[in-house]
């Protein structure tokens, strides 16, 4: 027996997210689908990040254990094979049996794409969340700041999530000008539910003019979903790196 | 009556290119049908690129005449309102009516995109040509350079075009590295059938290794199709910008 671990991309337009669900197209449920196929064996994945329906990734993790014969490093090339063209291995490699990638401590940045300019480009609508409406960079730049480091980001969680704590571990939060684009990057030691699309939206509503930037200070204090703005649409966000510290 | 010019950007994917056909989707099909809608008048609108099927634009040129007392400026908004979400007019203003977008000077600009990395990433597979062999992006412009100025693109046009000529200008034709992305830039007086993607496939032989940059010389003295690379994929191409010298 070993343990395979991929490092798996995909477009998640087509998916109700990464966590297996009767019936729907899921991440997991794909991945579980094509292992089968190649290795003739009954394969649970398990995953790093739950991603959310929409939601897109260029690295999120997924372990298992096989009999296989084929070697770990050449299970990508064949799993390619298996898959529909909007999931792709990236690479498989073979890990210590204790290694579980939500049992031990990681980095992960994910970004948020806002595309902000007249009309909606069609090429990036998939990828970004459109606004016409000017956005200070700024401005939200300088509210990101307020959440760098540790806090209890109860104000940024879904309301209905249940977990035993919400601080966390903001490492770096930048918001920057790419062309049409603004990019919202996150680095932290994990995120609550819906924590970096609440992120986006707050910091929306500071480029928009509707919150001062000192306000999300406040936010934070409050430890309460409705003092923080929307949850922003799934399609701008993407996982796009995911370092273990093993 | 007014002339109206509309910019049009689009996402290729779905289409079987710009020009009309019955029964298939085509940009300038639904352009007509729903500015007929919009309008109530029967409207066919020029076009000033026949893009090919599966090429995607941010600025595409289309005008058309109508006596709608809407402004024409206020026509994209309403327009947006009627097309799919893989279409969007971008503005429309009136134009003087002697403006015809295929019978003036003009400069226009492409980029073919490259994903060069290891393994597709499925965020970009619809909007890149993706190839694994590792590309010498120096040769590539090296070979690039060859192909600016005037000349006589006979061995980049696909053979069963018929055309007056084949002398064209290019005015500048770059290739880069952007993160694992290649973007070849090029801007020109204007192009023949397939000439864009036959460059792209030519550049890439260069980059593989299997053409001497040199060679790119003797290919366009050549004057036969044969001479040059293959045709690169559609999906890799966009048409980034459009200048007219009016």
């Amino acid at each position: 027996m070993k343990r395979v671990k991929l490092v798996v991309a995909y477009d998640g337009t087509a998916y109700h997210g990464w966590q297996l669900q009767p019936g729907v197209p899921t991440i997991e449920g794909e991945l579980n689908r094509s292992l089968r196929e190649l290795l003739q064996e009954e394969i649970q994945v398990m995953g790093a990040s739950r991603t959310d329906c929409g939601v897109h990734a260029l690295c999120n993790v997924a372990v298992f254990d096989t009999n296989t014969r084929i070697p770990a490093e050449k299970i990508s090339y064949a799993l390619n094979q298996k898959l529909p063209e909007d999931i792709r291995i990236q690479s498989s490699v073979q890990v210590p049996d204790y290694f579980h990638p939500r049992h031990c401590a990681s980095k992960k940045t994910y970004e948020y794409r806002i595309l902000n300019c007249p009309f909606p480009i069609p090429t990036k609508r998939l990828y970004a969340h459109f606004t016409y409406v000017p956005l200070d960079v700024e401005k939200m730049a300088q509210a990101a700041e307020f959440l760098v480091g540790e806090h209890d980001f109860k104000s940024f969680c879904a309301a209905a999530a249940v977990v035993e704590s919400t601080v966390r571990r903001i490492y770096e939060l930048s918001v920057e000008k790419e062309g049409s684009e603004i990019v919202i990057r996150v680095q932290g030691n994990g995120f609550l539910y819906n924590m970096v699309r609440i992120i986006a939206g707050t910091l929306m509503e500071v480029g928009r003019g509707n919150l001062e930037p000192e306000k999300v200070r406040e936010i934070l204090d409050a430890k309460d979903r409705q003092a923080a703005g929307p949850t922003a649409p799934a399609c701008g966000l993407t996982l796009v790196k995911y370092e273990f510290e093993v």
